[in-house]
This record gives C-alpha cells, structure tokens and sequence, in this order.
C-alpha cells in the first residue's frame, strides 16, 4: 500500500546556485584525503552549479488554493540559502562547512537544516540537491 | 526502513497541454486578490505549456509484462484529460474551476478525481503536473 | 566554406515569460480563422511556457573579457521585454500585437526590434523564441 | 505523516545504455503478440537510449561524508548491468530475457537484482528506468 | 558580418523515433568493421529514441503569421519519416539503408532527400539529428 | 539564401567539466574588479559544470559514413582539454588563464585553439561551451 497523504499535496521550487567547493575531511591525513575523494579533493577547489529543488507537504489553504506560496517559499529559500552559497567557496565562505566536508549529502543536510526553521511545523520538508546531473541526493530519505 | 511495494512496479506516463488561467478567489475582492496572488491574478489570464506525469502502481501482469500498457493509459489521458484542458481557458472552459481557484494545487487534484474513477482499483494513482519547470505539484502526496 | 567571424564570439542568455494568447487575423472571417488555427484559435484564449534565448555577437572588451555582460543584457532583456509580456495576454495586454496575430514567429520580430534599438550597433542580435519544447523559431533567420 | 528515514539520505546516480529489443511473450501466437504490443513486437526490433537512474538510500558515513561514493556505484553499475546491455540486443544477447519479455518494467526488476546482491544490506535500493523521456518505471514502488 | 537573412525567419519542429541499427560496411570485411565500428558493429543490433528537429527557413504568409504551419510540417514528417523509421530496425527494415551505412551522418541525409522534395523550392530546409543527447549531426551543415 | 555547405556535415560532441574561477583582471584595481564583475569576482572563487559541445564540420568518409568517428573526437576532447580542466580551478590550476581572465568566452576560445591544431585542417571547428544552463557562448561565431 502506498503511504500516501490523501488530503495532502507536495509542492515543489526549483532553485540554483554556483559554488566552489574540494571534498576533504580535516580529521585525516593528506594521502586518505587524496585516497578517499581522488580528483574531488585537489587543493585549489573546482566547482558546480548546484540546482536545488524543496519539496514542502501541506493541505491546501482553501483561501488560496495552496499549500504555500512558490513566491513566498522562494523568496525564503532566496534570502536564507542562496544568497548565502551562491558564488562562494563552501569550504572557506559558509559557515557551516568550516569543519563539515560539503558533500552533496551534506549540503542538504544543512539546507534542510536552515529551511526546517523557518517553515510551519504543519509543513513537512524534503531537500533534493543536484551536484550535477548524474550525481544527486535527497534529504530526508523516502 | 523504506515503505516499497516489494512486488509492486511504478510506471510513469508524461502528457502535456497548454493552457491559459489566472488566479482568482470568487470569494474575495478585487483588492485582496491582488494582493495574494499579485501578477497571477491579471484579469486578462497568461498561460503556461503544462506537463503532467501519471503515475500507476501495481503488479505487473505476466502476460504483458506490463502494469498497465503506457499506450492505453495515454490514450485514457489524452480523451478525459488532455482533450478537456489543451488550448482552453481553466478558469473559463473547464466546468471544474468554475468555482476552484486553478492553482497547480487544484489542477492536480481535479486531474486525480478524473482519472481515479476510470483505473482499476488494484492500481494506485498519483499525479504530478509541472506548471513551469521550477514550480511543481504532486497529489496525493508521498 | 563557413561563414564565420573568426575574431568574433556569439553570448546567448536564455530569459522565460508565461503569457496568454490565440492565433486571430483580424482580417478574416471567424471561420477562416477556425479553419487556419484550428484550437490555437479558440476564443478565451490558451498559454504558454515561453523559452528566449537572446544571441549576441561582437568581438571580446578586452578589459573585461566579455562580448557583453550577460547581467547587463538580462536585466535589458527583462526591463525591456519580460516586464511587458510576462502574466499578460499577449493580443489584449501588449499593443504591439493590437493588430499583428502573436504567432511565435512575429513575436521574436517584435522581440528583436524592441532589444535592436538598444544594443550597440557594433553587435550582431538574433531572436529564439520556444512556444513550446517542440516548436520554436528563430529571426533573423541564419 | 511523510514516512521519512530522519538520519538517512538517498544517492541517486545516473547512467545510460542503447539497446535494441522486441515486446513478445513466447507463450503466445503470433497474432495475440501483434494485438498485445502493436509496432512493439515488430521482428526486426527497435531501439532506445534507456536512462537508468540508481538510488541508493544508507546513513552517512562520518569519516567520508557519503553514504556511498558515487564513483564505486557508478563503476559497480557499469561493470555489472551497462556493459552487459549497452549495444546490445535485448532478447538475444541478455541471458535474463531468454524466457522474459524485456518490457521497461522487467528490465527493472532485472536490474534490481543484479545489483541487490552487490550491495551492503545496509543500503536500500531502487531502480528508475526511462524507456523514453515520456515512458518510465521504478522499482520497487514506492 | 552575421550571413542573415533579414526578412526570413526558421522554423523548428522536434519529433522523434526509436529504431534500430548497427554500423556496418558491407563491401568490408568482418574484421574491419569490428575494428571501424567497435561496439555499434555487434551483429544484433543495438537502438536509440532518435531526436529529429527539422529547421524550415522562409518568409512570413502575411495571412497566416506562419512560415510554415507546424502542425502540418510535423503531419508531414509523420507520415513521410516517422512512419517508416519508428519502431523499425534500419539496416533491415528501411530501403534507403539497404546499401547505405545507418550512420547520424547518413540518416540525416535520407530524410533530408525524402522531406526536400515536399517542401516548396521557397523554403530552405536543414536536418538536425540526435542519435543520443551528446552525439548529434546537422545536414547540410551551416 | 543560406549559407549551406551542400555535400557537407555538422557533428557534435557534448562533454563536460566541473571547474572553480572568478572573473579577475590583473590590471585593474580590486574596486574596478569589483565594479565590472560583481559577485563572479568574490575572491574565494565559485564554480560551475561547464557543458562543452564540439562542432565538427566535413565531408562524410564513404568508408566509415561518418564525419569523424565520436569517439575519436571524445578521447580527443577529454585527453586535450577535459584532463586539463575537469575539478580544477580555472585561474590557477591552467596556464593558459594565468593572464587570462576566464570568461565563457575566453574559456571558449583557448578550448577552441587547443582543439584546431589537433583537427585535419579539412574539418571546421566550432565551441559552444554553457557556463550555465541560461549562459553560453559560441566561437567562432556565426
């Protein structure tokens, strides 16, 4: 049986953004780092265009007619993601990833992180996060 | 642990049409409609090219090999679905948004009931329509 | 032999609107018309998805190493044209198609002649318009 | 309720084979094989540019980030199903589909089986396949 | 200077098929064609979903707004190309490649000659073909 | 009239390559740099995946019926310039930008001279190369 929401729809924003970034866990040595992650860990970083898709599951609001609003959730994704990953090195810029190896993995952990505070809690939350088009995650797992 | 049908196969069918629409909640003035759904809401409708995925689960039939044989599920698509929104105006054309704001929300949902009604029971439906490439919708949600 | 600008290099910025049209000659009978358009001339109207891919070429600044900034022709290309077409219906919100019917191909000539007047005369402009992933078009043509 | 794995992440990775096959139960007539699958059962065989998307679902690894690096997935993958169908024919050349139709949901499940066994029973799997852009499936159903 | 034709605009329509083929030269021997061709020279074919966009080049009908109506351009590479090369094996089952090699290369000169020959001298045709999303031919090339 | 090449053929490779830069020049002051280029000038670079297409026009070998064989010209591309630019940082991981600002389309043009002296001087070249899916350049241009 499917484990559906029967009066609930998924509702889905697209964004994206550009970022340097090199796989490399500061807790090894250079040679497992180069072991581990190959060309992904070469020194002076290589970089994506990170194509970001947030899913958020709610019951229609029967004023509206949505779940939430595209505008609204991508003005929040915009204002608490974007604007701070977007054309920065991962590793050196953001926070987060100070001592976090920003795996694509990683990277939706902390988005769903940031996003989960800001949404109703009636709202659930789902990141999908493109390192590039054969290479993406998902987070939380389905 | 992941909720999967061990036996069961999904199969997807993509269909698309093109519409125009505009946001609008009978219910409300001009004033309030505006400012909830601000250019969507124009008087003179805008459009989008809309793709629609189906979705059938089920258990494959050892005659065919088939769930469902994609050809007659786009043909069930194509005459209750496509036939009814390709080229028209939602909010004008379609009986069903006579009074239903034709969000993706509710264009999702009316898709569903439409097509509900004319699958076997064994099979598990849900829908997925793209109304641009970055916003999307799928009911009933997963 | 090709017809190339072996100094010269072409940047393309692709920029989207969702509007509202049908196919009308306005000097034409109704069933003319219904005969020529068939449902694209159906009369409240129907959408699209419109993909513009603005081209534009000349020879690299060398200060900057760009033909054009594609931030600057972006924000020409919105202020210019998606600020006049997007959330409208093309036949009654933009006066330019009062008495021209908003086939995709006269509509990347009126896209090209608004963006023509704006660009250096040093750059070379072609218009590609989708209406739909299946059909598009492009002027000049090349 | 999402029934989602809170500390668990899904990898997807996608990979791609061209192969040509006929629909055709070998219990059947020729007639009821013509009736069942139409130009599919054509003798000759036809062909397509299958995408096969792998989705991988585990806890994070601490030391590397990953749940699984997509590099092994992609080489496990492409040792075990991509050079055994790339370039060939379906019916004649894959063992699997001696006595099995190769239908896009069968050769799901075959490729789920295939790689099922390669994998830590840690890591839930499952299979998207795209027959066509417009036709696919995924296995197990979720 | 840009080869343009001011007052032409191009028309793109997109269809598409799915066939099979294998490269082979039949005034060589085995062997050689094994080692020009590889693994598109297996014996059993292998197939691709075949991407067709035709480009027609032409003035604007003043009447219409159209270069050329797309619904009947594609009727008519529907039923002059699409019906004969859909769901066939092309070395087998399309004479034009009875003693011609089924190459992008080639398959885009035959249905250039059979579509040439139906359009108006007024309007200047050209192929393009994707064999795969990263291998594709244009003919004649511009 | 169109610029045809009437006996000759167009083909295209696509590749790609995930690569860190930031626009930079070394001339000016770090205020003009930051005036021209924005956030693409953020010192601890970003990144993007880089989509490159490689055109190739000739005459068809009535050997093989091929242009080029494709895979010759991948290997080409990804020993000559994949290797060289793939999980690297543009500005300083490859001589040829050490004075070069890279832009699209100064990338365009080195990708564009490494490949030309590896080509029959019987075959054109042309590069398209995507920065972005909504930013691309072409060299040389037509």
């Amino acid at each position: 049986m499917l484990n559906i929401m029967a009066n609930k729809v998924a509702v889905y924003r697209k964004e994206h953004f550009n970022a340097a970034h090199r796989l490399h866990n500061q807790m090894l040595s250079a040679d497992e780092n180069q072991q581990l992650f190959g060309k992904c860990n070469l020194p002076n970083y290589h970089g994506h265009n990170y194509e970001l898709i947030v899913k958020v599951v709610g019951e229609i609001d029967p004023k509206t007619g949505y779940v939430i609003d595209t505008k609204i959730l991508s003005d929040l994704v915009n204002e608490h993601v974007i604007s701070k990953f977007d054309h920065k090195n991962l590793n050196m810029d953001v926070p987060e990833f100070k001592h976090l190896n920003p795996t694509a993995e990683n990277i939706a952990i902390v988005i769903f992180n940031i996003l989960r505070s800001l949404l109703s809690e009636q709202l659930t939350l789902q990141i999908r996060l493109y390192e590039t088009p054969r290479n993406f995650v998902e987070y939380p797992a389905t």
